[in-house]
């Protein structure tokens, strides 16, 4: 039986959230149906729903970082059980059989992994995000989430929390290692906590100090405020890895010169400008700029049972969902302290 | 006792060059004298004799790809006796204890590497390379030339050679892997020939057709001119490693797209251009793009003779000392097949 779920939905590039009715789809045997409760709000919602990539489908109800409670599940389906606390994070539906599915990382599918929103489904449909009171998910890509987190703090790892843990994981991110995370907003906060409690040397380095107090509360041994050019002068050579959570706009050649011998520089962001990086920048010390893509299911289970571990939530604002518009703007100009997460109580009820 | 010996010179950025008679220093303790027999023609020679790097010293007598016979040895050399057929690469001096020294790694020796020519060496001095019949240089930076092998053909491994081995065995280069090598002149053809060599699935990605017969022949399993772009289409995903050996001019995001999956660009060259790279192109499929800068002593003995054991040399053209200015005409355009050596011994003899 479909169901009808109150959602935020935007009908055309950049135009206002309005209230509206969604139809999520009949269960199939290996679907999970989840009461959502609360939805982040990721920069990429802003670049899809602006239309920035040129890939956007309209109407659109964003929402990839997705907690909630299982409602209903198909007879197949053995991993959860109605009541249990879940999570959803980028995307909904791979083929499972490819290379990289057998791997782990079903983010690169060859079939094409089937994101959480705005974009089309293996059977036709379009898919609608976490912007609502419900959704229907297959299993594989619900996560649990472990006893006794903050739920509405925990929502942003979804698609933050995994973003930023699997390159750590990946670039041998532990003990001994310095790592610098350039830029403190949604992934950057989440990437200096996770990095810490990985064991590492942290240094932010954000454009002014006015993150400072922040950012050694979250974990870092070191903050650099870089507006003034100096910092690139003392650090030259200095870490093993970089994570770069902020798109455009910054000094790639400089920041390069802070990574020592073999370091890399993952990118985690998604400006449309092409980066520029002089080519003597990576010879000189065998440094590489790499990029990286969320995680797959597996990897996304291991971050957040990590992170309840090591008592590690995002730092948030809750808002309520008439709010969206407004945090769209204060997630752009980096006013938000440091991801918004919309209570989804707040869209009401549904009129069916 | 200082000696002079022939040597062909430039005396400021682009000038032909000239003959003249290189005084060289007086052998200290742990130095070797070596009667030089050939030394190969580098691209980078060339972008230093003409100043492309703003860097060059001048007057300049280029050379890092050289081999030799040991001429005379201070008295603290054990390692290499007079007789003795050696070789010299891309440097000549390193603190030898700073952590990239101990690590093997002494071209990004925090002191400052000294490179064969060009540079000032920690005594003040000027480094003068390899087109001379004479050199002399520290022992730990002196290589041994195995057995039996073609001595000019052997001479660019100096410096192609372990420009293209290092990368290779360092992104795990072997059986199973598929390899790309973009650019198949001086360090292409090595490329090629080395990553067939460690049994990996290689493939040659030029321009045009013109040196496929040369490519099937150096080892590699395919050839693929990439000028009509058709196989950009077809090799989409497909690589585990490139090898890119151009400078500058090709379209980088095409490239990018035939990597798989957390498939690594390894950029050999120094364009002074930055790289123009899109963002989505290295987060989609977590690809990196990395520099690699030569290779330390005992990688670059490692490699000598891994290629003694397979047969491996540079394919060469063996030329006189007043042919080099035609010479880099034709590297520039890319009209060598694969690598000019200069045979030292038409530099004549010194006048004192």
């Amino acid at each position: 039986m479909s169901t009808t779920v109150p959602a935020l939905s935007t009908s055309k590039a950049g135009s206002p959230f309005e209230r509206i009715t969604l139809e999520r789809r009949d269960l199939r045997s290996n679907d999970v149906r989840i009461d959502i409760r609360y939805a982040g709000i990721c920069h990429s919602d802003i670049h899809q729903a602006r239309d920035e990539w040129g890939v956007a489908l309209f109407p659109m109800t964003p929402g990839h970082e997705i907690i909630g409670t299982v409602a209903e599940v198909g007879p197949d389906v053995t991993a959860h059980r109605v009541g249990d606390v879940v999570g959803v994070g980028c995307f909904v539906d791979s083929c499972l059989e490819c290379e990289a599915c057998r791997d782990g990382e079903e983010q690169f599918c060859s079939r094409g992994v089937v994101q959480t929103y705005a974009q089309k489904d293996y059977q036709g449909g379009v898919t609608y995000g976490g912007y609502s009171r419900g959704i229907v998910v297959r299993d594989h890509f619900v996560l649990k989430i472990p006893d006794g987190v903050d739920l509405a703090a925990t929502t942003p790892l979804l698609c933050a929390g995994i973003t930023t843990y699997a390159p750590l994981k990946r670039y041998g991110v532990g003990p001994g290692v310095k790592v610098g995370v350039i830029g403190m907003g949604g992934l950057g906060h989440v990437a200096v906590k996770i990095a810490a409690a990985l064991g590492a040397e942290v240094s932010v380095l954000s454009r002014t100090d006015s993150k400072k107090e922040d950012g050694l509360a979250f974990g870092a041994e070191h903050y650099y405020a870089t507006e003034d050019g100096s910092a690139f002068d003392r650090l030259a050579g200095h870490f093993d890895v970089l994570v770069n959570t902020v798109g455009a706009g910054i000094p790639l050649d400089k920041f390069l010169g802070t990574l020592g011998r073999g370091g890399t520089m993952v990118n985690l962001g998604a400006p449309s400008d092409a980066l520029e990086i002089p080519a003597f920048a990576l010879l000189a010390m065998r440094r590489a700029v790499a990029g990286s893509m969320v995680g797959g299911l597996e990897q996304t289970q291991e971050m957040l049972d990590f992170c309840a571990e090591h008592g590690i939530t995002a730092t948030i604002e809750l808002i309520s969902a008439d709010r969206v518009d407004e945090y769209y703007e204060k997630v752009v100009s980096g006013a938000v302290r440091y991801r918004a997460v919309i209570d989804t109580d707040t869209l009401g009820t549904a009129a069916s």
